[in-house]
């Protein structure tokens, strides 16, 4: 059984956390689940939807699997050190960790991904990725997988690399059954990416 | 601006609900959500994670539209008198009832659909659509429009139909702005349904 921490902050994006929470908690066999925040107040998502957290990050960092969404609040709560601490710690045990969205640019702004190939949003990407200056950050990819870390592009994309990590850790026919059962179309091809373009990236 | 209720019941299917949220919840000039449960004690997903309500089925039916997700809980849920004939009177002045999966089932059961075309998830088609006798089920659909009623299959299908929902409500240049938006490939087409052959049912 892995343990897996899925950070929650006010305003976190509602699809870049529940669309992965779907897959992974399908897995009941095999991850147990733990919402963690800073506080045990209920987490509003940005839109207004109250979510009750069931442990804080005083509680440790004794994870296997790290899950980071986005949305424009991730940028906000970069600032927070204990925050940033705690996702430091988190993410050196872990076995893996992945972030949704801008909460790549939230990972990077720890420094974690120094060094590291990552992905986060299109739409945003010009604007965000200053915020992680030695990430090597790639313009093109639904999402991106360098050694321990499994970052995604925007929203949606999180369910894409949720299955690669299911993949990762339990195997394709894992993925596969895991997308059927939930009449999910995986786009299975890291380099689909038609935002890219329609953002103007590539 | 429309009144939406998000109808919740403890079990609901995480990315039913959640999906099609992130996408009304978009619309904030347009559309007003209110989360509605029977009581206001927190509600849990099928995986868990316990959501706070805002309105009991007693506040009333005074919504222009009515969304209602599926999970196995929706099966049991369906027994409860004062649950159908909530989503009777509520259906019954909302401009557009909307449903997922067994969530199509569960307002199947309380008679509102009787005469309708519908579908619902793929996997459990056989086993569940009895239920709902004199509905006309769609085998092969991704979702389906009939007057006012949006019914979609399993789980992911419920974004396809938001989709065509919003389009419906704002014009289809408003559902592609919100694809693009959360880098979300909406499949437009509402009889793109491999689920259905997989499940062999078509």
């Amino acid at each position: 059984m892995k343990k897996l921490a899925a950070f929650i902050f006010p305003g976190f994006q509602t699809l870049d956390f529940f669309g992965p929470i779907e897959m992974f908690g399908g897995l009941r066999d095999d991850i147990e689940i733990t919402l963690v925040a800073e506080t045990l107040d209920p987490v509003p998502s940005v839109h207004g939807h109250k979510l009750l957290p069931e442990k804080t990050l005083s509680d440790g960092h004794n994870y296997d699997l790290l899950f980071i969404p986005g949305g424009d609040a991730a940028l906000d709560i970069a600032e927070n050190e204990s925050v940033a601490e705690w996702l430091r710690q988190t993410s050196a045990r872990a076995e893996l960790v992945m972030t949704v969205c801008t909460g790549s640019v939230l990972l990077a702004t720890t420094g974690v991904l120094d060094g590291y190939k990552a992905t986060t949003n299109k739409l945003d990407f010009i604007a965000t990725v200053p915020l992680g200056p030695k990430v090597d950050w790639v313009k093109k990819a639904r999402w991106v997988e360098d050694e321990k870390f499994f970052t995604s592009s925007g929203v949606s994309a999180g369910m894409d690399m949720t299955l690669a990590a299911i993949a990762h850790l339990f195997g394709k026919a894992a993925a596969t059954e895991m997308a059927v059962g939930i009449e999910y179309e995986w786009h299975e091809d890291s380099t689909w990416d038609p935002f890219s373009t329609l953002a103007g990236l590539s």
